[in-house]
């Protein structure tokens, strides 16, 4: 067989000594080599009496949304200023109390920004504005000069790199010159604002996860007795995970070794900043709140500098889906979601938690089914409580929330295709057309629709179903048998007679019968013409009102080696039962 | 001011009792009072000397592919028998060793592609290939009957929902009757098998992650009698998530109780299978790992039901992102991805780790700052060291792993828009023209870069870049002077002489001057002309042999209130110098 990648050589080292019979995976060519781990990186804490595995999330952290920042700064086209203005109305429309709002001193763009908030009133009062700068004179000048007048609060939030790499490479300073720098621009901030109580201080440390742990606790004790921390004007100390590096856990352990080891510890607002290039960003943020974070910063949707910051959307709806208010309004999450792909021009993902198109389908038989059950078990306890079925308790299989919560319809949670079963074709069919299938009959129905799926390799929508449903069980449009007329009538005690006007292969004719009842006359009738119906059951529903059909009859019928069923539809089930017999006896006819 | 997002309504509740005060958010009207957590669900175990925080990762799992199985179930059009076979190759060619390739009792195409691998040499010796199927007797006999005759080694995967809410409400059995329905499935598939050595067992109580602890012992216990495993053929226990319900850490504390406490561990295969509705299944998967796991099921880039199944692509590269051989070949990312969207049918993100177009991007000027020194000084130790530099430790800041390990180049790298800085405009200048502008020149130019690019909002491409530059420092098409002819000789000790042939304001002549270099003449004859010149410095740089221009000139002169700059090329240093000479006039005297 010649190799149909040959771009990728399939690993052909040695499988690892010691490696059990079972695994049979060979070392790679992946220059694996040339990577640490974060414990050959930085000191990481040893913290052998970590508490917070054992801690528990019940409340939400401080939300700080960073996307007309840390968001803005990684798009291929920044916003412009209609777009950051209206991402800035809909966090506040949210219910976010504390937004960074720009980087003023990098862009133009960026201070006019922070200007218009600060001589209008976009700001209510009760939202703090945070702006972001360096730690480097004309910088933070600038910075200052862009919130002068702002009516709120205002967070001036000061950032360093501080890890090796970044000290000797990029800034090339040692530690002591690092901290000088940090603490003359932390002198220079308190210098500018004074103590005008309604501007508080942020410093972050930036690559605190790869910077030694006793440096960052020194920094950030110096900054904080520098700043003058106190309960009633508490220093906001973020911590960024700024490039992932480490399983989430080690983090959590970084945050909880400060937290313990702060000093001023009350009068500091101890913040979180995780990235996500492992994929990890949620975890590390909450496991960063279970020990001890109490502010997080983040992007709705998860944007920022490549694979972004932590998703804000995410965070939130996880507490909401524990039972912990999210303190923040997702009850429209297709607006919110509009909104911030218009301001980005990034879209979100379709299988991107809460909010992606596909997050509350399930294609799957056995999801399906259970979903169904689920549904209807819902139904059942709201009324059963006397609860809206939008309050009752939510415990749907596969659902881990319920899609109304946040504006979604239950129209996409059950999709068909070739994967699914009867639970979800029975669903659609009950959902967009009123019909409850008996359960043989969505046994018999669901083999015919995997036939067509399997065949076509395509979802099929209600309509097709429906199309499909009519094709196989309902009398066709030209018919071995036409009933024009009938009349029914009790004839004694269990006996009906019924007359019919009827056309069979094309000979119209009257006849006249009598039977347990007309269904039973009828088939009389048809055998009489050379056309038997062994009808096995019957199954009547009515449809909603005001539909042409107001009936609809399933019939189970030896056809003859097999079971086979058909259907009929009319304005009574009486007509509809008749229809049904005359389908079955098309269908048993037609298949010879 | 009108609300701009009539549907969504600012959080109007009270601000909780005892928030601090720089905490002012409200409660919002989400029903999240709807759900419970994890701990009011289901008994999680107190385990307060669990040890999976203090665990490291050292080496890869087994990975197991479920994206013919569990990703093709949830795909809007399942996979066509010519994209399974695809996906199927792709995975053999990457080196995956276990492969889950189907559900055959569930549709056609999957029983045939199943039978397509039996009847071909599609499966390499050394690959494990594994069949899913409900604990359903005629769906077991159908799966049994599916792989026969496959050459290599099988693997028959049975799974039953274990959960409570899955119990009463899907299948209706209590904890005794799912156990012996278990049992029963487990007794067919071991009859049906029989002994033959390369068949081997797996069991998934699905949903684990919400099903009372001892109960899925004690069941894991029962089924792995009955299959009596053995260390020789060990039976694999696979343990899903398949809900997130709770922060990663709680499926780490469930992993590592039932690690501790089940029977025959040595005869047992520990397994994974994270969802990620809570954006945490990746980080479930790595904690499980320090938990005690040794095998995970995933799908490439993370497809699968809802939120898709745990992206194997993310973990393995983390892994080698800190050091660790992902067993996997990853070299190509670009053309896995490729193949996997086409199976698919769904594109992968621009931000998702390692595989995304923006991941290994920086727009923000400190961030590309950083990359370009980092990228020099990886250089600088790579050629001290006498490795290539594809091989050298890599410590780059603001990018985890060295693109090219994935096959990515560096183009793409730094891209510049507004919030770029000198650092990405010199970067890209340099990559894509061989300019190496002076650093006062960067800060100059990155001005009129930061105007345009404020402006038009979008991103700059280098060729728009250097275009910039050109119209910027460089002669114009039309400019003030032309040089037609030149001849530089020397006049004496420290004396050129040079003579030009010039149109000056449209009027041709020679002139003549001598100075203490030909460019010191050339601004004698134009100061001469009424075009005076103030050259504060030269710098000088030849460019790649064969390019039209051979040198560039950058030129700082007094312009006359302030510093400006201008450039020339030529074919030689000299005649690059005398072009920038002019186009300091010309920019001078048109500038007023």
């Amino acid at each position: 067989m010649t190799h149909p990648f040959p771009t990728l050589s399939t690993p052909a080292g040695p499988v690892p000594a010691g490696a059990p019979a079972w695994n049979r995976q060979r070392r790679s060519q992946m220059p694996s080599h040339r990577y640490r781990d974060v414990f050959a990186r930085t000191p990481v804490p040893p913290l052998p009496d970590r508490r917070w595995p054992g801690n528990r999330l019940t409340e939400a952290p401080l939300w700080v949304p960073v996307d007309l920042r840390d968001g803005n700064q990684a798009l291929v086209e920044p916003m412009d200023p209609g777009r950051k203005r209206r991402f800035f109305e809909l966090m506040v429309a949210m219910g976010y109390k504390e937004i960074e709002v720009g980087y003023p001193s990098a862009s133009q763009t960026d201070f006019d920004f922070v200007r218009l908030l600060a001589e209008t009133d976009l700001v209510p009062d009760d939202v703090t504005v945070v702006v972001f700068t360096p730690a480097r004179p004309e910088l933070i000048a600038r910075t200052v000069e862009s919130v002068a007048g702002m009516r709120g609060e205002v967070v001036v939030h000061m950032y360093t790199a501080t890890a090796p790499t970044w000290r000797d490479v990029v800034l090339r300073f040692d530690r002591d010159t690092l901290a000088e720098m940090v603490l003359a621009g932390a002198a220079q901030v308190h210098r500018l604002v004074g103590d005008d109580p309604r501007v508080r201080f942020e410093f972050s440390p930036e690559v605190f996860n790869l910077t030694e742990p006793d440096y960052v606790l020194d920094l950030c004790d110096r900054v904080t007795a520098l700043w003058d921390a106190r309960a009633e004007r508490p220093v906001i100390l973020n911590l960024p995970a700024t490039v992932e590096v480490a399983t989430p856990n080690v983090y959590a352990d970084q945050i909880e070794y400060v937290h313990r080891n702060l000093a001023r510890r009350d009068a500091v607002i101890l913040s979180v900043h995780p990235h996500n290039d492992r994929g990890t960003g949620v975890a590390c943020a909450e496991l960063a709140v279970l020990a001890g974070a109490q502010r997080v910063e983040g992007c709705l949707f998860g944007n920022g500098e490549r694979t972004g910051n932590v998703d804000l959307v995410t965070l939130a709806l996880n507490l909401h889906a524990q039972g912990v208010d999210p303190m923040v309004d997702f009850s429209d999450i297709d607006e919110i979601r509009r909104t911030v792909e218009h301001c980005n021009r990034i879209a979100v993902h379709e299988r991107h938690p809460y909010a992606g198109d596909l997050v509350y389908t399930a294609f799957s038989g056995t999801h399906q089914d259970a979903i169904r059950k689920g549904f209807a078990q819902h139904r059942a306890s709201a009324a059963a409580a006397g609860v809206p079925e939008s309050r009752a308790r939510w415990d749907v299989p596969y659902l881990p929330i319920d899609p109304a919560d946040v504006g979604r319809g239950y129209d996409a949670v059950i999709r068909v295709n070739s994967q699914s079963g009867k639970g979800g074709i029975a669903y659609l069919l009950h959902a967009g057309y009123g019909v409850e299938l008996p359960r043989p009959l969505q046994i018999d129905f669901s083999r015919h629709v995997q036939r067509a799926t399997d065949a076509i390799g395509a979802e099929v929508t209600p309509e097709q179903l429906w199309e499909l449903f009519t094709a196989t069980y309902l009398t066709p449009a030209e018919p071995l048998v036409v009933l024009h007329e009938w009349q029914a009538s009790s004839a004694g005690e269990g006996v009906d007679e019924l007359k019919v006007d009827l056309t069979v292969r094309g000979e119209r004719a009257t006849h006249n019968a009598t039977g347990t009842g007309p269904v039973d006359a009828l088939t009389r009738i048809l055998a009489g013409a050379g056309l038997p119906v062994d009808v096995l059951g019957l199954t009547q529903q009515s449809l909603a009102p005001g539909s042409a059909a107001q009936a609809i009859t399933y019939l189970e019928h030896r056809c003859p080696d097999r079971v086979a069923w058909a259907a009929g539809t009319g304005t009574s089930v009486l007509e509809a039962s008749l229809a049904a017999v005359i389908a079955a006896a098309h269908h048993r006819a037609a298949a010879g």
